[in-house]
């Protein structure tokens, strides 16, 4: 097979995670060992950077600084909701791409994204092929949302779900440490799927845990929610709620946007502005049983916190993004990278590739057999599932006992 | 000098800290190591479970369980926040921790927490002598909020700072990736005192942190906010504010009443209830200036993040514990453990004694000199006096890659 020579662009979409750059240098390090690609760019703000003309000369950055992105949270070269329109309808952008990937003989483009971006990938794929430019794209799964289908599971979900975890159990601890009882409500980012919120069971796996849990698999009721919370308050005197953002009620409506008219608001991709529930929930359960409240939501922390990553979780999204352009050079084009479970009782994930298509704008959902009957907790499978996924410390470097995050120099292809 | 034989009795109050069980072991091992106790009690919620003679027998738990409260969050005998009368207008509680004392042949008391704590120790301290009821009373300093007076810092401080530094610099980054303006307002604890809100300023030292800090040391003025926020944000695109719950207009009136009327609810002490701020303040500015705005409150995680403990801070607070016990079995009495720093360039601290009077409901502010004239910003003292405190990690015992946290027996010294 003859090999295809090029420049690549990595870019970087959607929230970002802990281990979002681990993906990124795991790319960048494969491509600086790879004969194929002459140039690295990195996209300022995703395809927005492509679209803009504003890429970064990864080649121009200092190698040790570059090392330090594994450890580095949130997207170093920034991100973007965008959504591209459907090409048959309106080419603008895509003609805008595929003159930036001609003026810099852009061969390999990898995106490292979740639902929207595999879709963003898809198109820009097929695109590129009907106008016979020859261009690799893999897509590269990140979300603390775990939301991907065609995957086990997606980078960033095990070190969001050990924050969720760790922090639940101290959390737990704390609110239970008064001898005036108390509700404690946590709220846990998911629109639509109950992964993140479902990482909280393996607190209650050990013990210190919530005593329910509520996805949005399971349709909401606001009267069981408060017969659940009143039975478990009257028999131990502390309750603690795990809540996804995310919870509907049997109609599909957000539980939200019961306490809120901000929930019209939305995002570029029509996606409902989430955050204010655990509040409100708890000053409901206030209003029907006379306790201390708290509401506490996640917020950011639960996907920037890469002080609390999951080795495995960091480990696998390098070994994502290194695969992602090894992939590329050995012929692959249109697929994502995804991991495969094998079976047997010690955990070993395999990275293998999919269509794109497969994945774009799919949601994978639990399985409704490992939530409980009554929908307020999680069984063993999940337990099984999960824990594997949060195994093993890191240690992020440190200056001064702050961690020492990546340092670089984004030099612009052009002036700016 | 003749030994006090005696039974101990050791309690927790107010707000837990990471390393407040820390403390306690201090003090449990040094009694264990100790001819002149004769039994070891865990008061069950602080000095409650003396009023109710709900006592725990520490001499009954394991000893590797016990070690593992070095690592525990949250107070493991359980705290309270309550308040001892004047004795001179009401003597019953005093009459029933006599009693209690007797019953149990209790001669030293040792109380890990606060400015309130003090207080109460002060009192039982000079009760008891009144009554010639021979009982050496010492308190030992516990607080996120670092503002007891007498000593140089607080066990609980460099924990909690350190928690509230690491996450500024990583949701700094998460917050900043987007390409859109985004204004990210954090609300840390602190009523009256800025200490843990100050710890941000580190954040910013190490050029990962919030551009304007806001303390209740400077009375805050809302326009000046906005001001300050539209400065920033129109230089730099982005805005992250750090804020103490407890900030206050020229007139001593908490802003977050500003928002809200349940300002009003009060605790036991009379202190007012804060949280929500954040929020508040993020939907304030968003009103005047058109950007994406976020409200984050570190709640409970900012006080039991034991994954994130300073080593310094632990060590010290075990040493607090440790130096109470073997201070009061020499003799001394009606005191609190205080720590001295010694001056130079490398930091060292030792451990002393103060009157409790001089500390029990005085509360040590940030000298203003340490903040900038604007009174948005942290000049170089603090970051001088703050660093130290949060040096060196710890590692957390685990079990499936999750705390393991103690699990004591808590056997009451009667049926109850």
């Amino acid at each position: 097979m003859k090999i295809l020579k090029g420049a690549c662009i990595i870019g970087q979409s959607g929230g970002p995670t802990s281990v979002i750059n681990a993906t990124a240098l795991g790319c960048i390090e494969a491509a600086f060992a790879s004969e194929a690609i002459t140039k690295i760019y990195g996209a300022a703000h995703g395809i927005k950077g492509v679209l803009d003309d504003r890429l970064y000369d990864l080649g121009l950055e200092l190698q040790e600084e570059l090392e330090l992105m594994r450890f580095t949270p949130a997207a170093v070269l920034g991100t973007c909701r965008y959504k591209l329109q459907d090409f048959m309808k309106d080419d603008v952008d895509y003609k805008n791409i595929l003159e930036i990937f001609r003026k810099y003989d852009v061969r390999y483009f990898f995106y490292i994204g979740g639902n929207d971006s595999m879709d963003t990938c898809s198109k820009i794929s097929s695109y590129l092929s009907q106008n016979d430019y020859e261009c690799r794209i893999i897509g590269i799964p990140k979300t603390i949302d775990n939301d991907l289908s065609g995957t086990d599971h997606c980078p960033g979900y095990g070190s969001a779900a050990k924050y969720v975890a760790t922090t639940c159990m101290e959390v737990y601890r704390d609110a239970m440490v008064y001898d005036t009882g108390s509700i404690t409500v946590l709220e846990v980012m998911g629109r639509n799927a109950g992964w993140l919120t479902a990482a909280s069971a393996l607190a209650k796996y050990k013990g210190v845990g919530p005593d329910l849990i509520y996805l949005p698999e399971v349709a909401f009721d606001l009267a069981d929610f408060i017969h659940d919370v009143k039975r478990v308050y009257d028999r131990a005197g502390d309750v603690m709620v795990a809540v996804s953002e995310g919870i509907k009620d049997k109609n599909g409506t957000y539980i939200s946007s019961y306490f809120s008219d901000t929930a019209k608001d939305r995002d570029a991709f029509g996606h409902a502005r989430m955050g204010g529930l655990a509040g409100s929930l708890s000053n409901f359960a206030n209003a029907k049983i006379d306790a201390k409240v708290r509401g506490i939501e996640l917020s950011l922390l639960q996907r920037c916190s890469v002080h609390l990553a999951s080795k495995t979780d960091m480990e696998e999204a390098y070994t994502a993004g290194k695969m992602a352009l090894e992939s590329a050079v050995a012929g692959n084009t249109d697929k994502m990278v995804a991991f495969k479970r094998a079976e047997g009782v010690e955990y070993r994930c395999e990275t293998t590739l999919i269509d794109l298509i497969e994945v774009a704008n799919m949601e994978k959902k639990i399985p409704r057999n490992w939530i409980n009957e009554a929908g307020n907790g999680l069984r063993q499978e999940f337990i099984d599932y999960a824990l594997p996924l949060i195994q093993g410390d890191i240690n992020v470097p440190k200056q001064d006992g702050l961690p020492r995050f990546a340092k670089l120099k984004r030099i612009m292809t052009r002036e700016i």
